[in-house]
């Protein structure tokens, strides 16, 4: 993106929205929030991810020359309007819970205060950013709570829905426990460490597979893997058994095999026995194709002799659950709260905060201003004032720390792979107050 | 993606294994084809797509000075190395199907043919292209099939995938069939027609849901459509029957009402019936809401009087196959065909051309140099030489002609949304001296 596009990176509706704003003089201050509204059977909890995102995207937000004359040509607007736009900026608050947190339904986790026209562009963009690192660091974290100790790496740029998606992911994989990414333009831009080594074709390149061994062990003799599946997985192992004590004469160490088709319990196993019994037991066996979090649990049940693993589509797109209910929802306008009452899409209204009660006790979801609950967190923070970020970013290493500690005081039925009703395990609860304001809102007549 | 940014938006391994090639001297040609192992059963064909973002890409790469930087100080890299990567082009040939084409399992779409170096750098950000495209056009193309003569719009953006996501998605969707999308950017972008009105939280900045509506009217008279769900479907459709003769004095012709939540066949027939007892017939009535190719059928099988669909969630997530399993593999090197065996992943070899076969005959996948079938048309055409492309890009309203035409010609088994076995209603052959040529492969040694 740059500068200036991605003002337009909205739904249309927030324009002629925006444009009825204006007409009318609605100026006034709206709150809108960010949640989830039910989590998927396949998730047990959600792991945030994509706040960074939005705070920059809101910070440098405006209509680059371009998009106003495009706006202007396209006949839709008034011109007056568009000139207006040419001044837009976001000047609001913003309250966010910390990247790397573990959150549950219904929970707002991140708070827009602002004038109406400004907190309502920014819809479809925010929940664009948060929606998608949600989904990859929630993935993520399951993949790295089936895996303790094994290296995991993001293997999923390929298969990631465009760039954007690529990039983003890889960086919620690691803010969420994974190890890497193979992504190059992750680690230029995140300072993510970076992965790989060889394809298959570069071994098809060579007339014969031992050649293709040699000579990537000559090019690459500091970060030596070799990928052994492309003829013959059990062959490939014997022919590196046959190179090893040529390379360590030069002083290479190979460090480790990677496998990435067939039975791969089975391969690992046989070509571990190869390895052992040829004198590398210190080579490491790495493991990629077709992964997600059960599959690696099933291998590791299984006793299965990998060291790590390069997860990619299913990472990725987050196969199994792709989307999420992720909305943006007007909860006050001028000082007074409002509340959807859509079938099946009610919400609850008012400016909120989520607090954290400590051990089994699960959440509360309050009004922003209500006494706070005995030793409990409040997981919403003040994170932008009038369009400015209140502290620079983290560091991303420090969110991966959060998310790790998050992760660890998880209940243990909700670290494992299990479809689980996370209602039960982890109660959130809705303050009296709230529930109160809800109800009195549902007896007024519109 | 800025220009440069785009060189490291590629997989680590790519790197190491240019270096080794540039090390061995490893200058040969290679050729590498882009195609899909195998179909989902949720799809009996797929519609192709993102070949122009493809061509876009290899014109344009090159890797910028940060980019060098970065690798240059990363200290994974030879300096050497990396002084060779500024002199980084794409120069190869390309062969591609056109955008808008239905194709099949283990059809080349793109073939590249290049230096071994340049089209093995390419290939992350090429299935990452065309890959996700293709996914939602192909998605689109069920969605159109399910509603003919329906108004079909794009609401994905929210949920798609990053920014790029959504705007590919606006794109493909455009060309498969759809009337246009709610992403402001895809309609400067792509030029591609723009929809949308008003979402609940304009309805709930106002205290009465009556002002929201006349309040909207005024500003927006030429494009009228009224969200009416926001509390009670058929309270607001009966608020809109109030509205319409005030509004028809000022000249103001209402004409839709959207649906976003509940029930939504009764939710129509209801409101249909109260516009037309109010003397309404011709507001058009829109559905939104979870929307796939599934419920449109449903709904319109059930004789729903519903004018027209937006579709988001499903569609920019192609939810039901977030992912295919699209693949980039080298076929040959300096001149002699490869095959890969590995597991369940074996290619077939050499440089290919498709032949459409025409009426039910399917498909023939045949090396690229033998004589033509009878009658058939080749659908790998040349597209760009020497690292330029050929012609400028089509317009995107004659390539959804085109896909109109495909999806007009598939076998009426093929048109449906059931799950089909595409093997048995277009079936695709491989050439016997295809066949041949693996076999003759899988004999030699290695």
């Amino acid at each position: 993106m740059r500068t200036g596009d991605e003002a337009l990176l909205t739904d249309f509706y927030q324009l002629t929205m925006l444009q009825a704003y204006f007409d009318e003089g609605l100026h006034g201050r709206a709150v809108f929030e960010l949640f989830v509204r039910s989590l998927p059977p396949e998730r047990g909890f959600l792991l945030l991810a994509g706040i960074e995102q939005a705070l920059d995207y809101l910070e440098n937000l405006r209509f680059g020359a371009d998009e106003l004359a495009w706006l202007h040509d396209s006949g839709r607007f008034p011109p007056d309007f568009v000139d207006r736009l040419a001044g837009f900026r976001f000047t609001g608050d913003v309250h966010a819970m910390r990247e790397g947190s573990v959150f549950f339904a219904n929970e707002p986790v991140l708070r827009v205060e602002a004038p109406i026209a400004e907190a309502q562009l920014v819809e479809s963009r925010l929940i664009n950013l948060v929606h998608y690192a949600t989904l990859v660091a929630s993935k993520a974290a399951r993949c790295r709570l089936a895996a303790p100790g094994r290296l995991l790496v993001d293997f999923g740029l390929r298969r990631a829905h465009g760039a954007e998606a690529g990039l983003l992911a890889a960086r919620a994989a690691w803010l969420a426990g994974f190890d890497g990414s193979a992504t190059v333009l992750a680690g230029q831009r995140y300072g993510i460490p970076v992965y790989g080594t060889m394809a298959h074709s570069y071994i098809e390149a060579h007339a014969r597979e031992a050649d293709a061994f040699a000579r990537f062990a000559a090019s690459q003799p500091d970060n030596l893997t070799l990928l052994i599946d492309t003829y013959d997985t059990e062959e490939g192992a014997r022919r590196v058994v046959e190179l090893a004590p040529e390379l360590a004469r030069h002083g290479t160490r190979i460090r480790a095999l990677r496998l990435d088709s067939g039975d791969l319990l089975d391969h690992a196993r046989r070509v571990r026995r190869i390895l052992d019994d040829g004198g590398l037991p210190d080579v490491h066996l790495f493991a990629s194709g077709n992964l997600d979090e059960g599959r690696i649990a099933a291998l590791l049940a299984a006793d299965a002799p990998i060291d790590g693993f390069g997860v990619g589509t299913s990472l990725t797109t987050s196969a199994d659950v792709p989307c999420i209910d992720a909305v943006y929802k007007l909860q006050a306008y001028d000082g007074r709260p409002r509340r959807k009452r859509s079938e099946g899409k009610a919400t609850w209204p008012g400016a909120k905060q989520v607090w954290r009660l400590g051990g089994s006790a699960g959440d509360l979801v309050a009004l922003h201003d209500e006494a706070p609950p005995t030793d409990a967190v409040p997981l919403l923070q003040p994170v932008m004032r009038a369009g400015r970020r209140l502290a620079p970013a983290e560091p991303l290493a420090a969110l991966r720390a959060h998310a790790a500690e998050e992760l660890a005081r998880l209940p243990a039925a909700l670290r494992t792979l299990d479809r689980t009703d996370s209602t039960e395990l982890w109660p959130v609860r809705i303050s009296p107050a709230l529930q109160a304001l809800a109800a009195e809102l549902d007896r007024e007549a519109h």
